[in-house]
Formats: C-alpha cells, sequence, structure tokens
C-alpha cells in the first residue's frame, strides 16, 4: 500500500518491478484480482506506464502465464532423479511448486483469462514442461505407452494439485499424497462389487 | 440480446429464470462473464429484480455451484454399474457433465469466485458427490484403501476433465481417455531409467 514517489527506471526494471507486483496480486487474490492499474500503483507509476510494456491486461497475463511455465520446468528439472524409475520426486516437486504459487498457477490454466492458452509463448513453455515429462517417461517405457502415460500422469497431478489448491480434497488430503503416487504405481485394479460377488 | 417487456412472474419462476440465464453467462464467457446485471438484462427485468432473489453476485454463483454439484451426482448415479468393478463408466460420465458444462464445472471449483468453495450448501452437495465415488469404491475395496483410492480416482478425473476444458493437453487427448483409464487400473509401474540400467 506504499507509494514510491515516482522515479527514473532503466529499460527493463520497471517491466520487471510490474510483473513482480502482478504476481503478488495473483497471490493475494486469484487471477481475476489482476489489473495493469493496481499492478502500476503498487510499484509507484501511473497507469500509463505500465501500458508502455504491455499492451493490454491480457498481454501481461500471457507473459505472467509464460513465466509461470518456466518456473514450473526449472523446478521440476531442479527436482532428483530416482534411478528407481518412480515419479514421485517430479510429482511432488510439481505440487509444491503449484503450491506455493497458487494464483500464478491458476492463470496459467486460464483462470479468469481465457485467452493466455491461446499465446504463441505460452505454448511453447507449456510444450517444454510437458516434454520434460514425456522424456522422463521416455526413459522407463516402451515407446507407444508414452502418450498415454503422459496425459495419465499429468492429469493425475493437475487434479491433485487443483484439489489442493481448492481445498476441496478436505484437510487430509495433502497427508495422502505419497500413497497417491504408490497407488498409481501400482494401479487401482477393482474387484467385482461386492453385491455381484456375493450374487455368484 | 432480445428484450422482453417486463411481465409479472410468480415467485419461484423468475429466480429459475435468472439461474438459467446466469449459467448461459457460464457457458458462454466463463465464471468471469457472470454478473446479477447480465442475467436479469437477459430475462428482462432490471437488476434490482435479481438482488430479491440473490443477495449478491457471490449468493448466486454459490446457488449455481450447489446446483452443479447436484447435477454432476444425478449424472453419475444415472451411469451404469459396471459389475466388473471397471470404474471407467463413471469416469466417463463425470468427464461428459464436465465438458458439457465448462463455465459451470470451473465455478464449481472456485473459479472466479473463490467465496463459493465456503458456502455450505455446496459443501453439502460436493459432499454428496464424493459419496458416490466412495461408496463405489467401498463395494470394491478393503476399507482402508478407500480414501487413497478416493483421492487418487477423483484427482485422475478432475484433471483430466481440466485439461480437456482447457484444451491444454492437446487435440488427440479425448481419444486417450479410454486407455488412461485402463492404465488407472493398471499402473504405470515404471522400470529403472535407462541410462541407470545400463550403468549397472
Amino acid at each position: 500500500m506504499t507509494r514510491r514517489p515516482a522515479r527514473a527506471y532503466h529499460h527493463g526494471d520497471l517491466r520487471r518491478e510490474l510483473l513482480a507486483s502482478a504476481r503478488q496480486l495473483l497471490e493475494e487474490g486469484g487471477p481475476a484480482a489482476l489489473t495493469l492499474r493496481e499492478a502500476a500503483r503498487r510499484v509507484g507509476v501511473a497507469a500509463p506506464s505500465a501500458y508502455h510494456y504491455f499492451a493490454n491486461l491480457e498481454g501481461m497475463a500471457a507473459v505472467l502465464a509464460e513465466e509461470g511455465f518456466v518456473d514450473l520446468a526449472a523446478a521440476l528439472e531442479a527436482a532428483p532423479t530416482d534411478t528407481q524409475g518412480r515419479l514421485a520426486p517430479a510429482g511432488n516437486a510439481y505440487l509444491a511448486w503449484a503450491r506455493g504459487n497458487t494464483g500464478l498457477y491458476r492463470l496459467m490454466f486460464g483462470e479468469s483469462h481465457a485467452g493466455v492458452g491461446a499465446s504463441g509463448a505460452v505454448r511453447i513453455q507449456r510444450a517444454r514442461v510437458h516434454a520434460l515429462l514425456v522424456s522422463g517417461l521416455h526413459r522407463r517405457l516402451p515407446e507407444g505407452d508414452v502418450p498415454v502415460a503422459a496425459l495419465f500422469s499429468w492429469s493425475l497431478v493437475h487434479g491433485l494439485a487443483m484439489l489442493l489448491i481448492d481445498g476441496q480434497a478436505g484437510p487430509g488430503a495433502a497427508a495422502m499424497v505419497p500413497d497417491v503416487f504408490r497407488l498409481a504405481a501400482r494401479g487401482l485394479p477393482l474387484g467385482p462389487v461386492a453385491d455381484a460377488a456375493e450374487g455368484g
């Protein structure tokens, strides 16, 4: 809420400060709270200065989402490789990043800013995250199994992330994550339903 | 865009028409496009009439989310029971409902209206959907395995739904869903990574 005096910025510095301020807005109020005007106000400049760097709100949202996928990729690359083949270290790194950047994570998946998904720059960085997942699977699975395994893994970890972020999965959910990853490896081979089994 | 002449409504009729108009807004523009004013305008009444039925926008959003979970529960209950124990019929019913009501589905998980998740009425209906999932698993698994299996199943299907809705999973993803459900049953028992295997 403090208002800094106007000052001269080097090109690049103000853009960076605006993005940092926008990320704060995202984490405080979610994607719907993002405005160029408020991001500018918080770094002590008038809204028109922000329009010097971003064509409009959607332009800023796309840059934020692009940066988000870059950060997420870095977090996944920094995760320890599990030579036993378990993907849990990467899964845990993904979840930790999503839970540490909930507003940005939701923005990256189009919340309140549907145009983000159509940005070419965002697509490129999202594809890089997907490629990391695919290359991890390629080292462990026959080639033909990789696309389905990638969609399975990404869906599971994205769904977990969203349910944990929303608090929809209940208070005990976070503690169950290691068991969920073990179950993903083992599978959920359901038996016949009890009624049917009793019948024959 | 047509503006109907003002007319007398029976109590309940206008509320229902406002909710139907709000669901149209959700499907056209996503949760961020929802406003009481526009929902009222579309049924040909002034905004204050809408405030007669809903305290504010968040109140209307909560009623919509509550109705969404009721509808989703009905869709799951209508899915065929698979006596072989496969959960794919329920999974398919869940995905079909989410993909047919994308704006409402996103609203139900808090998009642009974070307060929705805290509404008591929404929690009750969401818990009912969760109870359907749990009861399906109870008939097929030892009691102790149910909570983790429920979180696994819900995360997988929620993540799939969101990636399909967003179009983030790519054009071929919908066709892979049956294989993803088969993989969920079989598990993803990854072997050691190729590099490590070569090393020893």
